[in-house]
C-alpha cells in the first residue's frame, strides 16, 4: 500500500501552508510582472519534441511521451521556447516590443541529483524585440525587485557578458575555444591555465566584484567585441544606478552559464544558504532564429522553489493567514450559521462553519485546531 | 518549420488577452473557496501510475511515461485522487474535516472526441470527513457561486442521488443491474424500456425537475435505500434554500455520473451554448477505503475552459485591463523616466516604458498600440 502513497522521484507535494506560501509569492512577483507591462502567457504542459529541441534542450533531460499518432511528445523543460514558439507564430504581428510573462511548472529528466526536482516552478518574463542596454537594465531590475516583493533582502546578482570572453579569444582555433570555453564554463580554473592560451583569457575568472572589475577588464580587453562588452556593461550598470538595484550587482566575468545560446549580458542572483542561483537569464540575440524569425530577445527565470527556500533561511515569513472565523452552533441552528456566514464572507472575512452542531467546548477545542481567530457560537 | 510552430493535439495557447481572463477567474474562484476555509494544495503533475489507477482511472486514458527506474508515471486525469493520496498520508492527522481545494491542469489520453482537450484546467474541493447533507449542500452551493463570481448568471444544476436507482435495483441479480447502471448513465431509455424490469426502474430517467419530483418519486421508491435517498434530497435542498441557490437546482434522478464511485447526491452545472457541464461532482464515501482509510467524502470540479466558453456565450467580459501609463521621452530622458515609473508603480499604476527614445509622434502611436490608456511623455 505504501508505494500508492509516495509522489515520483523529483516530485512533491504543496501542503495547505506551503501552497498558501508559494500562491502569495507568485501572485506578487505577477503583480510587479504586470506593473512594468509584460501580459501573461500560458502553454501546453507538452510541446512536440522537436519544438524544444529546436533550441538547447538536451533531449536526456526532457520527459518524453507518445500522442495518438505515435508522435513524440515532451514536457517542457523551459518556458523560453514555448514562448519564442509564440513569439514567431501566433504574436508575430503584436507592437513590438513583446513583454510577456509565465508563472508555471517545468519538468527536467534527472537521474541522479540530489535536491534538484523534476516537476518545479518558474516565474519570468521575455522581452522580445529591443537589443539595447535598456532592455537589458529593465529585465535585471525585474529581477532584482522580484526577489525584494518575496521579502527577500540580502542576495547578489552575479553580471557578466559573454561578448568579453568571446571577443579575447575569437582569433583562436575552435577546438581551442570549444576547451576554453568548457572551462570557463565549469569554472574550471586549474584546466584553464594548463591551457596554451594567453594571459588575458586566465585573468577571467579573476575579473569578479564592483564596478573596478570593468576598468581591470579594459586594461586587457585587446580587440573591439571585448570592449564593446564593457562598454554594454557600464551602460547597463549606470541604468540599474537610477533603478536602485545597482548595489546587489557583482560583476563576474567569467559567467557564461551557455555559451551556445546566451550573445550579451547574463546574470544569476545567489541567496545565502541556498546553493543554486534563485534566478538567471541573459540576453539570447540567436534562439529566435531558430524558429525562423531573428528577434533580438533578453528575459529571465526565477525558481520559485528555491526563492521559498531562501526565504526559510532568511527567516522570511509569509505566512499562510489564519482564517478570521469558525462558526459554530448548537443543534437547530444550521441555517442561522449558514446565514451568519454568509454576511461575513459579504465582508470579506474567511469563516469555515461546523458542518454538525457541537457543544460550546467542541467549538472552542475546533476554533483552535482550525487556526481561525476568532469564535462564532449560536445557541 | 511550421511543425515546429504546432501545439499537440488537444492542447492549446492562452494568449495575452485569454491569459488575462483566466487569471482573473481564477483568482475569484480560489477566493472564494478560501472564503469558505478551504486551503490550496498543490501535487505533483505525474503520479506513479498504480496511485491513478486506485479508484476509478482508466489506463488508456493517461499519459504515461517512465521514471529514472523506468517505472511507469502518468499525468494525473484529475485532482481527487491525489487529494485522497494526500488525505491518507500526510494529511492523515489534521483537524476533521478536512477542506481542500486546488486549481491546476489535468490531462487526457485522447483520440477522437473534437472539441475535448488533452490537457485541461480545473479548480475543485475536497470536504472530507463529514457524511451528512450539510457538507453536500456547501460543496453545491459553493460550486453555484463559483459559476456566480465568473459572472455567470445562466446556469442549471442538476441533482440527482445515486441510492435512489440503488435501492430499486437492489435485488436484482447483478448482469441485469449491470445493464440497467449503463443504460440509465447513457440515458438510453430505449435500452432501459426494453429490459424486462420493473416499471419503477423506467421511470427514472423522467424523474426530471423541481420539487415535484421528489414527490413523484417517492411513490415510486419502495424500499428503504431509496426513500433515505429522497430524504436526503430533501435536506440537501433546503438546506439549498438557506443558500440562496435553490433556484438554480433541477433534479434529475437518472443522474448517475459514475455507479462504481459515487454514493450519495451527484450533481452537474450546465449553462447555454455550452454542450459540456460546466462543472460535476457528487459523494464518494468508498474511494479513500482504496487508499487504506475509509472515511467520507465530497466535492465537485469546474472546468476552467468551459466557464471561459459560457461566459463568451453570455456575454460576460472579464477583459484585460488596459495598462494604465505608456511612459516615453527624447533621447537622454532615460533616467527620469524610470524614476517616474518607479513612482507611478509604487502607486499601483501599471506604466510600460519605451526602451527606446521616441518622437512625441511615434510614443502617441506606441501608446495607443499597447492598449494604454495615458501618455506621459518626457523631453
Amino acid at each position: 500500500m505504501t508505494g500508492l502513497l509516495e509522489t515520483p522521484y523529483g516530485t512533491r507535494d504543496f501542503l495547505p501552508a506551503e501552497a498558501a506560501t508559494k500562491r502569495a509569492i507568485e501572485q506578487k512577483i505577477f503583480k510587479l510582472f504586470a506593473s512594468f507591462g509584460y501580459d501573461e502567457v500560458v502553454t501546453p504542459t507538452m510541446e512536440y519534441l522537436e519544438t524544444l529541441t529546436t533550441s538547447r534542450a538536451q533531449e536526456p533531460h526532457l520527459f518524453k511521451m507518445f500522442d495518438r499518432n505515435n508522435r513524440t511528445l515532451a514536457l517542457r523543460h523551459e518556458m523560453t521556447t514555448p514562448i519564442a514558439r509564440l513569439a514567431v507564430s501566433r504574436l508575430k504581428d503584436s507592437p513590438t516590443p513583446l513583454k510577456l510573462s509565465y508563472n508555471t511548472n517545468v519538468f527536467r529528466f534527472r537521474t541522479n541529483q540530489p535536491g534538484r526536482q523534476c516537476e518545479f516552478y518558474q516565474a519570468g518574463v521575455e522581452l522580445i524585440g529591443v537589443s539595447n542596454a535598456f532592455a537589458d537594465a529593465e529585465v535585471i531590475s525585474l529581477a532584482a525587485q522580484a526577489l525584494n516583493v518575496a521579502g527577500l533582502e540580502d542576495f547578489t546578482i552575479c553580471l557578466g557578458q559573454v561578448d568579453f570572453a568571446g571577443g579575447l579569444m575569437e582569433n583562436l582555433p575552435s577546438d581551442m575555444q570549444d576547451e576554453i570555453k568548457s572551462a570557463i564554463e565549469r569554472h574550471d580554473i586549474v584546466a584553464l591555465n594548463n591551457l596554451n592560451v594567453d594571459d588575458a583569457l586566465k585573468k577571467i575568472p579573476t575579473l569578479q566584484g564592483g564596478r573596478e572589475v570593468l576598468t581591470a577588464a579594459q586594461s586587457i580587453a585587446n580587440n573591439e567585441r571585448s570592449r564593446r562588452a564593457l562598454d554594454n556593461l557600464t551602460e547597463i550598470y549606470r541604468l540599474l544606478e537610477v533603478y536602485g538595484v545597482a548595489e546587489k550587482i557583482t560583476f563576474d566575468l567569467g559567467l557564461i552559464r551557455d555559451f551556445e545560446y546566451y550573445t550579451g549580458m547574463v546574470f544569476e542572483a545567489y541567496s545565502p544558504g541556498v546553493g543554486y542561483s534563485l534566478a538567471g537569464g541573459g540576453r539570447y540575440d540567436n534562439m529566435l532564429k531558430d524558429f525562423g524569425a531573428a528577434r533580438a530577445a533578453t528575459g529571465f527565470a526565477l525558481g520559485i522553489e528555491r526563492i521559498l527556500d531562501a526565504m526559510k533561511f532568511q527567516n522570511v515569513s509569509e505566512g499562510s493567514r489564519a482564517k478570521d472565523f469558525y462558526l459554530s452552533y448548537a443543534a437547530g441552528h444550521e441555517s442561522e450559521a449558514i446565514q451568519r456566514a454568509a454576511l461575513l464572507r459579504a465582508a470579506d472575512k474567511v469563516v469555515e462553519v461546523s458542518l454538525t452542531p457541537q457543544s460550546k467546548v467542541d467549538a472552542e477545542k475546533s476554533c483552535a485546531e482550525k487556526n481561525c481567530l476568532e469564535l462564532i457560537y449560536l445557541q
